[in-house]
């Protein structure tokens, strides 16, 4: 802890006040891609975006800069190393986001950023741009007012989050010991409410499931054979209408069985810091909650699984009235997973339900994909610890620990893979619909968030600087 | 019954045997139009078609033909009345057609009439241009080479069937006294097999309904708040798997209550002449039937009404992946119904349940539509009795009395308004795939239809002439 500052946080704060309205314009450039990594037709959409990102970090004062192919969409790399004796960080985000559609949801269009009074509106707003932006606008604000930073940085900025991350992994594993670093910085998560941040300590782990029934081989007329041939839709809904109990548990067999429970005291500690029901029904504007008897709704959507059906299609949807019994029926299903399920075991328990409980009338089809660990980080971590103090400075409160309900592939990939905690240092808001309509970003908190990242780098100067492997290597001991 | 014969069976019987050819490619003309009555886009194609039909008719022979407005798609009405001492007939069939949709499930475009051996594949191949053209080409037959018709005729081709006929009733009730006959014939309903002819007598009635389940004003992303809110595509497949009991029965209260119990009597008499389990099953393509215990498979899709859902849709279906708890999800529905159900009575009961069974986390709607009553006809109607007989001479065999799974709204529209039988004379085929893809009609039963209805109008030519109004006044009493 040299007394020699080659960096003044203080500046840096002033240069990221007076620069917001050109963040502003640059975020919405970023935003306007349609950077859509579920939608094959977006391939070239992915990579002008990525891009433009790198040559964005170029701009900012990032001496190595390289958009890094993978078998998918490319990994956005830069990196600022050059002050040896202290601490890396890595920071993480994703420049991917989920499709615009339904379109017809939008006040206005998904890809053309829209400033509504101080809240930006588009795909990504929240939901990885606007948060991976605000670590940029940080990094920059001591680049040009310091050209130096106070720790080493990596930045890693992905364009497959939002399918599961298939080749992030793959990428640093190859590159371990390039991406020796103290903590991983992921901004991809929510606070509480605008005045109360918020650091998720834990995220469910996921599985993505496609269960299809095929019934006749083509559609039958149902007045000819309506009441003697079982209807596939029908048999779908009685499917998927079995996968819960009267309790609102899933009703897969052996589902609950490495689900672990959790001590009175955490609980009670989840209880103070977590959102009450209240608040998670205001975020989600419904009236009532729902869900597995004995658990608040915090606890149903972190400490507890979930299957959830994304998308159900089966007959005849479209125009005017077709008296049909249907050939086919689809259901998109996905799990969300916590310690100690394994989404592969998980795989296994769905297919034998869905094998054993289709009717001998039907036939039915199971595909299950992007499976994800359920994940903890050691909230004792000096990282984390430091993020919780950066956040006072910009919020006047400091961050509580608080779990997730959603799935971070790539915090496991970094826990397992480095060694290292993830430091979720969210900016989200219950109200910004990521994954919905009108997602936003409120442009208050953009700033805070530029403000929390710059204090952050700050304080992360005197982190320890070696990887604290024994202790971390696997997260999900935590207890 | 004069001994002076102004037309001649044997000389149609010959015209009709002569021009196959020609008919074949008339019907293929008549085929090629889209007239989807359930698409309010092709309103200009049935009205083209509509049009079309007229002309061929002038064409054919009858002296008076009018394309007549209604509310919805317009009425070909063709009549030849120059035999007063003689009976009139009704012949009545529709131009309009389902939905080709969907399309990639056809393997011939379902609007270019395509013959693939001696079958004939498109859209209404069967339901109901095909069949409807064959007494079109036996009156042609007689007119061409008698100038006359055994009988007086009135024909009513209407292109709203597929849309439960919204405007046939006011039509038939504003022209009561035009439309005095004997009976009315529709060829639209199936034989037992190619060489086993059958007549309808007993029709399902029918409703439509459209339940809608409203979660979550917006989508919502799983991971927040999958465990905590109800998602509507599982609440609506749980109320979906709730309306069948263990045994295959509507679980909708009250719904059973005037389903009339048949003697055994009539019970044994339907398992002689009806199709067995396997014709069914094999008409299907499926290898289990399925529904209602202590029924054969013909008596459910007959004397048991059915609830069969015709589609379902909700959350994100298309492309790619999407962790999402949709906002809403719809199925929809369509009851076949029995004497002495009433649809307006089941709609009501339908809605009072949907309503006690929606969870109070959710919302729902629903709309009810095209009501159609069921329908028995007087087997021993001399009517009834020659068109049994008219088969034989074309197909070798006399037709048998079946019932029918499906409704023909337009039967109890005639029986009621003009108290008269409707003679059912199908010339349709299990394995036509009506209402599916691959629509199609075989060329040797369009022929053999032509020499029936020949057949057929030779013999009404001894038919009574007056209505027999008391006893056919309510088909319904037919035991």
């Amino acid at each position: 802890m040299a007394a020699r500052r080659d960096w003044d946080a203080s500046r840096a704060l002033s240069y990221a006040r007076a620069g917001r309205k050109k963040f502003v314009s640059e975020l919405a450039a970023f935003l306007r891609f349609p950077s859509v990594s579920s939608q094959p037709e977006r391939a070239g959409d992915l990579r002008k975006c990525a891009h433009w990102l790198a040559d964005h970090l170029r701009r900012t004062g990032f001496p190595s800069v390289r958009v890094i192919r993978t078998k998918g969409q490319p990994i956005v790399y830069a990196s600022w190393q050059r002050v040896p004796d202290r601490p890396t960080l890595i920071i993480y985000g994703h420049y991917d986001v989920l499709p615009g559609e339904p379109l017809g949801a939008w006040n206005t269009p998904p890809f053309t950023p829209t400033l509504i009074g101080n809240v930006l509106h588009a795909r990504g707003a929240a939901d990885d741009k606007g948060q991976l932006f605000a670590h940029v606008k940080a990094i920059e604000s001591f680049l040009k007012t310091s050209r130096a930073l106070p720790v080493n940085l990596i930045c890693i900025f992905e364009g497959e989050e939002e399918i599961g991350s298939p080749n992030l992994p793959d990428f640093v594993k190859r590159n371990r010991r390039r991406l020796k670093a103290t903590a991983a910085v992921i901004s991809d998560t929510r606070m509480i409410s605008p005045e109360q941040p918020a650091i998720s300590y834990a995220q469910r782990g996921g599985l993505r499931a496609e269960v299809e029934v095929l019934g006749p081989a083509q559609e039958l007329h149902s007045g000819a054979f309506g009441g003697a041939v079982h209807n596939p839709a029908l048999a779908l809904c009685e499917m998927v209408a079995g996968l819960h109990d009267e309790e609102g548990r899933v009703a897969i067999p052996g589902f609950y069985d490495d689900v672990r429970a959790w001590s009175e005291k955490e609980r009670n500690s989840m209880e103070e810091s977590g959102p009450s029901n209240q608040a998670i029904l205001d975020a989600a504007k419904v009236e009532q909650g729902w869900g597995e008897l004995g658990f608040s709704l915090y606890e149903r959507t972190t400490i507890r699984p979930d299957l959830s059906v994304n998308g159900i299609v089966g007959g005849h949807t479209g125009k005017g009235v077709n008296g049909i019994i249907p050939a086919r029926a689809l259901a998109k299903i996905s799990f969300r997973l916590v310690p100690d399920q394994d989404p592969q075991k998980v795989a296994e328990l769905f297919r034998n339900h869905i094998s054993r409980v289709t009717p001998a009338t039907v036939r039915s089809n199971v595909r299950t994909f992007s499976p994800v660990q359920p994940a903890l980080i050691n909230r004792n971590h000096p990282a984390m610890q430091a993020a919780r103090v950066a956040y006072k400075g910009a919020f006047a409160e400091p961050a509580v620990f608080i779990r997730s309900g959603g799935s971070i592939p790539v915090v496991h990939t970094f826990q397992n893979l480095l060694g290292i905690p993830a430091v979720l240092m969210g900016f989200g808001l219950p109200s910004d619909n990521i994954h919905g309509p009108n997602e936003n970003f409120r442009l208050p908190i953009f700033y805070k968030a530029i403000e929390t990242s710059i204090r952050y780098l700050a304080l992360a100067s005197q982190l320890p600087q070696a990887p604290r492997r024994r202790s971390e290597r696997n997260g999900l001991h935590d207890r």
